[in-house]
């Protein structure tokens, strides 16, 4: 059933023994959510705990520093971030049909509690988050700020990305006046990498290869950078959006090498032009941005059905 | 004299036959200061151009889509987002000495205008140029917003470096209130990267080295690596920000080969770590984030000396 956020504050204020849940491969804005309602329930005297099907990379364990572990049965079960049960994971999945309420920023939504709410107009989770508290006149401290800062700038890139809105930056003005840690948090977030991202990315780098008169590029992603760099999936994370960057690149593909043989493929999309429209030819979809499909076949082959999918597709545009 | 922003815009109100001048090597900020100021002026009925020692590169030509082009013996003169007059250049260092109204934003302003007004918790000049126009009534249509969101982002590479204070933020909602075309600005800003950036930045890349266990790193860019890939000055403008990104570094050197011999170094630091405090040994100077010196010796001397002043500096920070 979907709800107003005013309902979503409501029954959150007469629960108890509350179970928060953050999908798998946890991102930012999954983690901020969820720590930040549970930092900001625990401190309304209620007994709260977290779970995820995946371990929290360090740089976003800060955001539970201030949670107290608590062991109970769950009376009532939210899931934040999450648009689909699959995402849950082979920890939590056990909770898939007992979840009672939902909060999500995802278009792709798809109804699984007995509440939902989504707004697909938010930039990111924590941004509803956010809204939520103010309506439970939640007092929103130091962590909790940075909690609902890190889901706010991850989600956008730093402010960056087109879900953007004006909403979203005055959000995140009023967490820095609340003390939210802003610059620190996007130096651990934006201006960090691994030494293994430095050389999967060089290696990534010099595989680019152009067509279509510069305006379409493949960058490849192989298992033998992988090895070479130390790389692990999580080194690799946002690497597809590269060679879109390129000057003149109106859609780019980047080819992930699969452990079972195959290619995993992201393409990309500079507007107006619709990543998801050369997916579709491969049975896979996604949005006009970005978009992802599987091609079963030898790399040389994969190259040239992409850049065939491509060519059509831009005469189609007419370019 | 110093000035407050009521003063700067009392005397903008009644001047006319305005010339606006912008720093040589021109970025966002002087430039999205200057098309601002010269646009709104116009509209108020003033005659007003523009002038510049370099080139405008292609992605800022939008800001001065609006300006019409005038010619006339000026007689008020306004300096935006400069901090010296040795920053004019060739061009416009003719009007050195009679520049009527400097506003900059730059800690180290120099005085050298008849009426100063310098902010220097400013984020940028156009966070200045925003209250200004907010004191003089101007209205802020969506040309203008997009020549002060330029200026915004791209000072503080999108709202990510610790310049940005919630009030940042909230000028940016206005201004995307105001019609700012925030994501593809960003875009353009954040997103694009020539091709011989690219290559460039991946043999840079490929040469980066680590000392002290990791904590301190050193990046070429030689005239080599230049010649190879294409690149010019602007195609590396930031790039010395990148060693310092790996995980563990806490001090990096970017070393840039001069065409006549030596190397400009450039130093940056995690915080709490002091880039300066290298630079000074070596005659140089900056900030604690960043600073830069020149060393003149041979490459792999060059690096000997950083590293082991780094080396000293470390010892003496017991680490």
């Amino acid at each position: 059933m979907k709800i107003k956020l005013q309902q979503a504050a409501d029954v959150l204020q007469q629960a108890d023994d509350i179970l928060v849940l953050s999908h798998k491969s946890p991102d930012g804005d999954t983690l901020g959510s969820a720590s930040a309602l549970c930092t900001a329930l625990q401190r309304l005297g209620k007994h709260v705990r977290f779970a995820c099907s995946d371990p929290i990379v360090p740089k976003y364990e800060n955001l539970f520093a201030q949670l107290k572990p608590e062991e109970f049965e769950p009376k009532f079960i939210v899931a934040v971030d999450i648009a689909d049960t699959q995402l849950l994971g082979e920890e939590t999945e056990q909770f898939k049909d007992s979840i009672d309420l939902a909060i999500d920023h995802h278009m792709s939504h798809k109804e699984y509690a007995k509440m939902s709410y989504v707004d697909g107009t938010a930039a990111s989770t924590t941004q509803i988050i956010y809204e939520l508290f103010c309506m439970m006149g939640v007092s929103i401290d130091k962590q909790i700020a940075n909690c609902l800062y890190t889901g706010l700038c991850t989600d956008t890139g730093c402010f960056r990305y087109s879900n953007t809105s004006a909403t979203t930056l005055r959000i995140a003005a009023s967490l820095m006046d609340a003390g939210a840690d802003a610059a620190e948090i996007n130096r651990i977030m934006f201006d960090t990498k691994s030494r293994a991202r430095l050389n999967v990315e060089r290696l990534a780098m010099e595989s680019i290869a152009f067509y279509e008169n510069g305006r379409f590029d493949i960058m490849e992603i192989t298992e033998e950078m992988m090895t070479q760099s130390g790389a692990t999936e999580g080194d690799i994370e946002g690497l597809a959006a590269l060679p879109r960057q390129v000057e003149g690149v109106l859609i780019a593909a980047t080819l992930r090498e699969k452990k079972t043989g195959g290619y995993k493929i992201s393409v990309r999309a500079t507007p107006p032009y619709d990543a998801s429209a050369i997916c579709a030819q491969f049975g896979g979809g996604g949005h006009k941005g970005a978009a992802g499909c599987v091609i079963e076949d030898e790399k040389e082959n994969v190259k040239k059905k992409l850049a065939e999918a491509v060519s059509g597709y831009f005469r189609s545009q007419g370019i």
